[in-house]
Order: C-alpha cells, then structure tokens, then sequence
C-alpha cells in the first residue's frame, strides 16, 4: 500500500498520471483546486459539497464511442456553500481554466446538513438553558448533561420556521452511562437548532411529559453480552479464499467482470453510481444502463402526534448517502479477495477528505446458475454461478443502509439494500397506550411505525439511449370458459401498456398482476422471438406511500406517491425531491412533480429516465431492538428479449455429461470444485472424501 | 463411508442400532418389511408407494413432551399399491405388529405416476404404428425413431377419458443426435398411453400441423459450447472450506445449529419435511413450527389450444418431488462443508431403494447480521451472520426445481426456490404468430406461458399448538389532513384483521398494503410489546391463479384459488389437492375446498394449519433457453414479538468497539475474519494485507 501510494504521488509531480474518466469524481486535487478557485474570486465562504458535476450526456456518448480519438469532456465542480450570515451559492468551476463559469446566490433554500453541521449540535444542546431546565424535567440532573446526546435532524419543514432560516431538530436521549445505547432513553422534548445563530430558539414540549426512563440499560456492546452469559461458542469459521486471485479486472474506477464493464463513481449525495454499464455479447460491446443510482429515499413516521410529522429524513437529500458512508473493514462488511475504492470530499472549511475504503468490491458464490437432468439417463449439467458485488453502508444517525449493487452472470443488475442499525425510538409512560402508531419494544420504548421508501434512478440505454417503457401485467385471456376463444378458461398473457407519454407512465405497483415494467429499444427486435430487445423491472417491495395525499411528507416526496415515474432526459434531472431538500415546503413540490407537469410530453423512443420507489413499511417489534438484525429487500434488472439466448452458457460447468457419454461410461467433464468436503459427523468414523461428482 | 456402512449393518443384524425417531422416513428395512406383510397376504402388486404414516399429532406431542419415558409412537406403513389389471388399493401397515391395520380398494381414482411408470411410455411410443405414422408425417423418417423422446406427463384430466383407465400425455420430441437438446424440436401431435394395456390409445392431432423444426440444435453441452468458442476463462475458483468442522449436529435426522433444533424428514410426495422445530430461547425450548412442507404444486399453462390444457402439472402430488430428487453432488449442487441424508423409497416391485444424497445440510456466510456505527466517535459493532440450509432439488421432466430451506441466527425461517432446467415447448411454423400465449424463444420453438404456483404448508407451533391467525395490512389512519386525529395526515398503522372462522380466512394478497399473515399464540403475550408472541408469513410472490373460475385448472387446483386458507388441524389432511391427484376431475375439488367447505369451522385459538400459495408467472424469453439461468424467489417466517429481543446478540461479532474505548484507544473486541485478504490489483505493487479491522 505504502508503494501504491508513493507511486500516485510520484505521477502526480511528474504529471504521469492518466488524466480522470470523465465519470471519476472529482479527486482530492481537484476538489482543492476547485476551492482555491473560489476562494480567490469570492474569499471565505463554508463549503457544503464540491463534487462532479457529470458531463452533458449527449458529449459523453459521442466521447465513449471514440474515447481515444475524441477530446475529454471538462472536468466540471459543482459547488454549494454559505457564506457566514447563511447565504447559500451554487456554483460551477471549469478545473481546466481554473475558471467559475456559473456562480448563484439562492433564497429560500437550504443544502443538506453535513457530518459537521450533525456534530455541532449536541454540544449547543447540553449548554443550553432551556436544554438543560427540560432535562431536569424529564429527571437527568443539571450536572449531568454530558450524559444528553442527541441525533440531530434537519428539521424537515416546520410552517413555523419556514425555509429561510438554516434549522435543525435535535431527537434527545440520555445515556446513563457513555456506553449505554441512547436509544433505550429517549427524552420527550424536541429543540430546535439555528445553525446561523449557532443557537436553540425553539423547545418543543408535548403536552404529556415522559421523565427519561428507568428501565436499566439494553446493550449490544461486548461488556454487556459477556456479562449476560458470553457469546455463544459453537460457530465454526468458514473460510473464503481466492488462491489465484479474482475474476475482474480494475483499470481506474472501470470494472470489468465476466462480458460486464461499468464505470464506478460516487457522489456525496447518491453513494455509488454505476456509469455506462455495457454487456460484450460475443464480442459486441452492448450498452444496457448509462445510470443507476439510489437517488433519493424518504422515511415517514407514522405517529400523528406533533412533533414527530416532521420525522421523515430524506437520508440521501438531507445529509447524504455518501457523506455518512462508513469506512469498511475486511473481514467484517465483506469477506473475501476485496477491491476497495476511497471517497473524497471538501469539508466545511474548503480542504479535501478522504474516507478510506468507501466502497467494496469483491465476488461471491451464488449457487446454482443453471442445472439440467435428463430423468431417461441422469444425464446433467450443473454450472455455478458467481457475482460481482460493488457495496457501501452508510449510517444515518440511528439506521445503516447496507448498499449492494450485484452483477449476475445471466446479465442481470440485481440491488439489493440491508437495512440494519436501530430504530428511531421516543419515550412512554408506564402502561401509556401506544394507540398503534408504535410498538413498545423495550419497558419506556416506543418505536414509532414508518416506511423506507427509496428512489432508484434508471436511466436506460438498451443498445442505445432511445428506449420505451412498457408495463406488463400478467393477464386472463378473453372469453369465458367454454367460449370459442378461451374454451378451457386458462388463456393469459402479459398485457403489455405503451408508456406514450409521461402521463401515462405514472403508476402503481399491482401484485396480483405482478406487474413489471420492461425498458425496451423498440427500434431493435429479439432475432427469435421478435418483441424488443429490453430490461425488465421486477420489483415486489412496493408499498404505498401511507402519508395521505395532501400531507406535508405526500407534498415534500413527491417522488414516492407512485411506484414509477418515466420523464425526458435531462442533464438537470437527477435528485427526484430536488436539488436543496432541507426545508422544502412542498409547495411547489420539488423534483418529479416539477419535471412531470407536463404529462403530455412524449417518451416514446426517445431517452427516457425511470423513477423506481420501493421499499418497506416497518411495525417495529421487540426482536429488532436494541440493534436491528438485518432486513434485505431487492428488486433485478433482468434481460428479457436482450440476448438471442442463455449469455452464461460458456460458463464452465461443475459436471457435464451426456446420453452418448453415459452410454459409453466415459467422456464426461467433471470440474467439480474439489475443496468442498464431506462433513465428519459425531463419532462416526465416516471419512471425508474428496469432491465425488456423479458417475 | 464403507466403515460407516458396515458399522449399521453391524448395527442391524446385533440390534443395536437406535429405534427410529418417530418423525423418521421409513427405512430400507422398514419398506421391505411392509411389503412383505402385505405381499403375504395379498399376493403380487405392483407398489406406487411405501412411505410413512406419520404419528398422530395428539399423541406426537404428548411423547415430544418426554421422550425417554414415553413409549413412542406406533411405526406405521403407508402403501399405495396397484393390482394387475389396475385396481387401486391404499392400505396401512402396523410394522411392529406385522400387521395390515387398513386395506381398501379405491374406484375412480389414480395415484402419482413413478418414475418407472413415466419410463416406459416412450419405449411404447416408438413403437407404436400410428405414432410412427405421425413422426413421418411431421418429417421424421420411420427407421428413425430411436431418436423420438416423449416427456410423459399424467393426463392431466380429459373428460372424453375420465379417471378409471390410467392415461399419461406423451408430450413428443425428436432429437437429430442423441446428445441434442429435444426441446428445440417439439412434435406437434400428443399420443395417450394407457397404463393398463400398456399401449398408445389416442393421438390427439392439431388441425394445423407443424413439421418438425428444421433449425440447427440449440445445446449447452460441452461440446457444443467448445465448437462455439469453448468456456471462459477468466474465472478464478472461490474455495469454501471450514477447517475446523461445522456448526451444527446431527443426531440421526435431528439437527441442532445456533439455538435452532429441527427434524429432517423427507417423503416421496413433498420431499423435504420439517418437524417440531423448536427454538432454544435462553434455555427454554420454545416450539415454532411443528411441520413444515412444500405440500403441492400447480404450473397452469396459458394456451387456450387444445391440448395444451392439459398441461397444468401438479408435480408433487402427480410425480413426487421425493421421487424426483436429484442425487447431489459434493462441489456442484453445494460447495463447502457438506452433509448429505439419503432417501429411501420402494420401487414397482416391492423392493427397496435409495436415492444417495437427496439432502444436502451445509451452512454458508450470510453478510452482516448487524451494524451500526455512532457517528460522534465511530464506535461500531458489526456481526457477520451464518445460516443454515437444508436443501433437494427434483427434476420435474424438463423443469429443476431447487428447494433450500435456510434457518438464519434472528429467528427467521427462510425457504428459498430456484427454478432452473429448459423450457417446456411446442412447435410453431415459420412465421406463426404466437398470438401472445407464448414467445418464440428459437426458431420454431414456442415456449408457452405458463405459472409455477407452490403451496406452502405451515402447521404453525408458536409456544404450543393453539394459534390464531392474523391478517396485517400497513393501512392509513382515519381523519383528513388537518382533522383533529390525523393533523398532518401522515398516521399509519398495522390494520389486524383476526380470522376467527375458516370462511374468514379466505384470503388474497394486497401488495399495494404489503400484506402479510401472522401466525399468533394469544394466549401468551411479549413482555414489552405485550402482543401475542408470533411468526409473520412474508411472501411477496403471490400471483392470482390465471386460469379462469370453472375453469379444469381452477377447479383440479382448488388450493390456488386464494394465496391464504387456514384450516383447523387433522392428520389426514396434508396434501392440499388430495392425496391422489392424477386424472381428478375437479369436481368436486379435492383437498382444500373439501376441508374448508364448512366456513363458519373455529379457527381462533386451537390448532391450525395456514396453507399459503405463491409463486411466479412466467412468461418466456430467449435468455430462458435452451437451459434456464435460475430464477430465485423466496419468503420468510419471520419471529415478530415472539422474542424479548434480538436473539442473535450473542453471535460474535466481527469487531466491536465502545465509546470509552475509542476514548481510550483501547480495549477494543476485534475478530475480524483474517482470512479476508485485499486485492493485488493489475501491474500495482500494492501487497495484500491480512485483515485490517477499525483503528
């Protein structure tokens, strides 16, 4: 590591370097230079994001056709900060000619609430007079103050303060002692945090007081599980090695894995964005996805009761998928032969960071990609199958979101999301009524009923960027039984809805239909079954978002009041609740809302972006308390029509035979991974044997 | 494995060997010693099935409660057996007693077809003058026929032939080399075998006729995929190995892993069963689930065509899932430490068989368990999580069927199928319009749609056997935005809906409302959410039945008119089409809508049984053939208030640090997986390091 890293410096001074893809993010250099710019033109100012402002797509694809021939794209930052007093500014600067090329001063706006702007609060909290008399209240003595923590919230909206003033909410807990996890001790009174004034101006006291509980602590910490009896001792390791190393190839941030080749990027915002995603089928280079990323995500709470209609965080809007990303750890997130890739990002103060180890890359075993057995003869084929993972986590005050971006061999793009970390809890009385809205999971708990509704952001490129979206919906056939048409009444079919218009593409997930939606190249037919060549959503996790038509969260995300949106590409187009999320009244609802005003817009065979919402609704329970075991959910991109047949048939089999092979008793292929052992059981004196593929 | 094997022999002959769980599958000896008492008696028949008569459950539970001092249950045979000239007898041997405890002749009624029945109707086929007289007709010269192969299924049902002669559909292929793939060359004409005389009877003949495809052969074996430019090359192995043994016991078919014990049965008809699954909570063995099955299986096929009707199997309960399990092979069906049970059965003459390695128990990585990290000072704990899989996988004539039944450490049951193998196909002419039943997935090749719809069987146990189950739909509160109960309109809560009555239960799934079905012991609270202790069924793949109400499909698949019935619990009630379901009419519906036919029955806590259907609607694509990359779905038991907490605390984590000990710099729990290494990337220098937990 320590030559890698000599080496990067090295090309750096002597400017060997290759210069950045066009989709890197923007390097720790770059973000400096960016800032020397500005700082320069415009002298001292707090710097919220300096990130990649990506190219125009219209230059990228030109460029990614003949990307040795043809110059680079310009390395683009896109700036936002505030000037002491609170004045926010968007900004642009071409690093090239060290040049600001736009410069905007907004009003009514608030960018996301930074790692730094979190820490600030609590310590103005635990100072606070008023902080201080509510703990007393609540029965933590003055002295103990430093035992007051808080998970500082942007406020969300609050029509009291409006968006003019840069606020958060602070969520009080106490810890009895510092390793004591906070969320048993949930504190009954919101304050409200101007980080202007760098001061509470605001208490909110709910009409019935909860005095800090006292139930003794519910630990997950090494000490407290030792002391309730240990870990269990019966877990045997499983070890999971790559002698020869891995199967994909790194060159910059482009991976390339088994016929797959996509560009990993990474925003403050976003997390991981995967770029240019492209398929070699036999030797043709076929563009599947120029896009993908979680977007946006909002997570409604459920209680009536104010304050708590202003706990719904849109966690990539508000703070950031990337900023709260962890810094993983081999042999604990991922195990295995891991890539890791690195994020850099300004700080406040203008200098660059880095999160070491943001990203994970590495391979898995998935099972059984294919098998076939020929009952006349036990004549068969088994061949495993292997994916490619590119991951982040991040944390979000209590919550993690694991990220899991998954390459299949049959040409599927799978993501999946772990949700893991701890519920967001509130204090009760003894015996209090939960009325529903929550579940008692610890004595003095209450976690409130929410949703996490995430927003995947498609934009397809399916052998070409004009693509239309279809939704399919599996359907019985005309004709009631014993019609002429449908004389058995088992006809169905999948009744496949145009999307003209942008109108028309707005809709909502139906499970008994098992409705999918395909993003299809209609300009290019399937050579055997002549439907268009497309990927197909298949998504199951779609609930409705519960907040009613009209309420503060339904008018703030209006990207989650249907399962799928479809608009026009637009360069400008990429945060569907906005570019500013904090303090958004919803009126006018940002993003989506905005960008489908006008439904008659066509989106027929031409570049279009899909808008995914999906997600859960969580009923806490006691079982994920007080740490969470993780809740995966999933959706797959998969190729439907894309390819004339199964593209993982050259992936090498386990075992292969066939009748004549059986016939002759010889011939077979027999690749069986000879690691895998038999288990030696009890006191058996059963031998384990080496792999023993069929006969 | 020779010395295991003369040990038990050893066992047998000296007595010595442990009686069999009341739970276990008959052994060889068991069926052999059926047969012989009834052979006794009833002279030559030829056997369709020998399997165990399980326990009453009532008197099951009772010797579950102290099984050393007990007497256990009685040791009973179920035989199903065909006389010469084809009467039906189901009959019930007491093997202790050697003793025939129940004979009875059936009329109008056909049990599964074996294997061995499904062997010989291609031999008949070729033949047979009028099938050659087909073949030619289709193309295929007559002193070819050693290259037609029939996949034959059970007819089905056919009202010009009713129940009484035994009938199979002998769906027709041709293949130019004995090593191609037949299903790119389907026949168009559909000879009936009667099992009886053992001779074709009929050949149902499409009015359009479809000579056989002309297209060269679409294969996937290796030979074919070496003339096509051989295997990749570029995947380097990933070993799994547990060099200190494995995590869980086995003590004949009882395995105990991570608090969870469980008894493996298996049965020729729903393959694996789990019994009396119990989890150790803290010391105190808490039932969950006293049986566990996938119980039955429909695949409705959507061409309104005649035949094609027929083509709705039900392959558990028409050919076994036990019957047509796939001998597994170490390194190919599962990779890692493996432990296999082997199956027994009887065979058309009576005598015993064994199926080596029907299934495997191995343990796998499962990710993370939990994270979270405290964003003040990084202080984390992360726990990576195991579970356990127990697994078969059949071959239902074209189509494989993988079964994976996984135990996580939270408390989760999780079953899992991949559906692999090809495509079941029918010829189409060039240029033939598939009119939207199916897709041309090859020249010539028409892959019909078709669903593959599973009936879970789930005898719920939840800390005793009275259960009640609850209907859950995440519903919004009453009152407009701005009423006084739903101020911001943003309240939402879990809608329960107690199913007091069979009738009641009667239910479909609501995706948009993310239902789900908790299974509940009200008579035993959580002690903090004080809610009744429960498993919340999770399925989010639960298609309508497309065949049409009155359909011969809806009417023969009673089960899958709805994706939830709950039935109070009887011992004869366990296959949810009935228990012989070959050439049954529909009418009445056997099974479920016999057992539910009185809907005002109790079903609010007593003992119940909750059968859920679900699965997926296929509708074929190209990438689907000529082998089936698979295609996963899944659903979860999951505890919801049946623990006090995360049960899974106690897993050792990874790496776990506190605030004071970050404060400190020390102190810190790190068992980081050392086996995970970093990636020596391209040309780079970098070195691999060993793990690298948190500083």
């Amino acid at each position: 590591m320590a030559l890698d890293r000599l080496k990067s410096v090295a090309q750096h001074v002597t400017g060997t370097l290759p210069p950045p893809h066009p989709f890197d993010p923007l390097s720790n250099q770059e973000i400096e230079s960016a800032v020397s710019v500005i700082c320069e033109e415009k002298g001292k100012l707090f710097y919220n994001a300096v990130t990649l402002r990506e190219p125009p797509k219209k230059e990228m694809l030109k460029w990614l056709e003949s990307p040795s021939s043809l110059p680079r794209p310009s390395r683009i930052a896109d700036i936002v900060a505030i000037a002491p007093g609170g004045k926010v500014f968007d900004g642009l600067v071409d690093l090239k000619a060290k040049k600001i090329i736009k410069w905007e001063q907004l009003d009514g706006v608030q960018p996301l609430i930074t790692m730094e702007d979190l820490q600030i609060v609590e310590h103005v909290c635990r100072k606070d007079p008023k902080v201080i008399e509510q703990c007393v209240i609540s029965g933590i003595p003055a002295e103990d103050m430093h035992k007051v923590y808080c998970d500082p919230w942007t406020i969300g909206y609050d029509h009291r303060f409006g968006s003019d003033v840069r606020l958060q909410q602070a969520l009080m807990y106490y810890r009895p002692h510092v390793d004591d996890s906070q969320y048993s001790y949930p504190l009954d009174f919101c304050p409200i945090f101007d980080a202007g004034k760098q001061e509470i101006i605001h208490i909110d006291i709910p009409e019935v007081r909860r005095p800090v509980n006292k139930a003794k602590p519910n630990n997950y910490h090494a000490a407290s599980i030792e002391a309730e009896g240990g870990y269990r001792t019966d877990i045997k390791p499983i070890n999971i090695t790559q002698p020869d190393g891995v199967s994909f190839k790194v060159e910059g941030r482009v991976i390339e894995w088994q016929n797959w080749s996509v560009h990993v990027g990474f925003n403050y915002k976003e997390g991981i964005v995967l770029n240019n995603i492209t398929y070699n089928d036999h030797g043709v280079v076929r563009p599947t996805f120029y896009r993908l990323s979680l977007a946006e995500m909002v997570v409604p709470y459920g209680n009536p009761e104010h304050p708590h209609q202003r706990k719904h965080a849109f966690d990539l809007g508000e703070y950031g998928g990337g900023y709260m990303t962890n810094s993983l750890s081999l042999g604990c997130d991922c195990k295995g032969a891991i890539h890791y890739m690195d994020a850099a990002f300004v700080n406040r103060a203008g200098e660059s960071t880095t999160i070491k180890n943001a990203i994970c890359i590495h391979e898995e075993d998935s099972g059984i990609l294919f098998k076939h057995t020929d009952f006349r003869d036990d004549s068969v084929i088994v061949t495993r199958g292997r994916k490619l993972i590119v991951s982040h986590i991040f944390t979000a005050a209590n919550y993690e979101y694991c990220v899991y971006w998954i390459f299949h061999q049959d040409g599927t793009v799978q993501l999946e999301i772990k949700l893991t970390g701890i519920l967001n809890t509130y204090a009760m009385n003894p015996g209090e009524d939960t009325k529903g809205w929550g579940t008692e999971v610890y004595p003095g708990v209450n976690a409130h009923n929410h949703q996490h509704l995430f927003c995947l952001r498609i934009d397809p490129n399916i052998d070409g960027p004009d693509n239309t979206v279809f939704q399919v919906d599996a359907t019985q056939g005309a004709g009631y039984v014993g019609s002429k048409e449908n004389p058995y009444g088992n006809a169905f079919y999948a009744k496949r809805t145009k999307y003209s218009t942008v109108k028309e593409a707005i809709s909502d997930y139906d499970g008994v239909t098992s409705r999918t939606w395909d993003m299809c190249n209609t300009n290019k037919l399937n050579p055997h079954s002549h439907k268009p060549v497309s990927y197909k959503l298949v998504s199951r996790e779609v609930p409705k978002l519960l907040p009613k038509e009209g309420s503060l969260v339904w008018k703030r995300a209006g990207f989650a009041r249907h399962a799928v949106h479809v608009t026009k590409y637009d360069d400008d187009q990429i945060l569907p609740a906005g570019r500013h999320v904090p303090q958004t009244s919803g009126e006018p609802s940002r993003g989506i809302p905005e960008w489908i005003a006008n439904g008659d817009a066509s989106i027929d065979n031409t570049d279009v972006v899909l808008w995914h919402t999906f997600g859960i609704t969580h009923f806490p329970a006691p079982e994920d308390f007080p740490v969470m075991p993780a809740e995966p959910m999933t959706l797959l991109l998969r190729p439907r029509n894309f390819f004339a047949r199964n593209p993982a048939l050259d992936v090498p089999p386990s075992y292969c035979s066939t009748p004549s092979q059986i016939a002759a008793g010889k011939g077979v292929l027999d690749a069986a991974d000879k690691m895998s052992k038999l288990v030696v059981t009890g006191g058996d004196a059963a031998v384990a044997e080496g792999a023993c593929c069929k006969k």
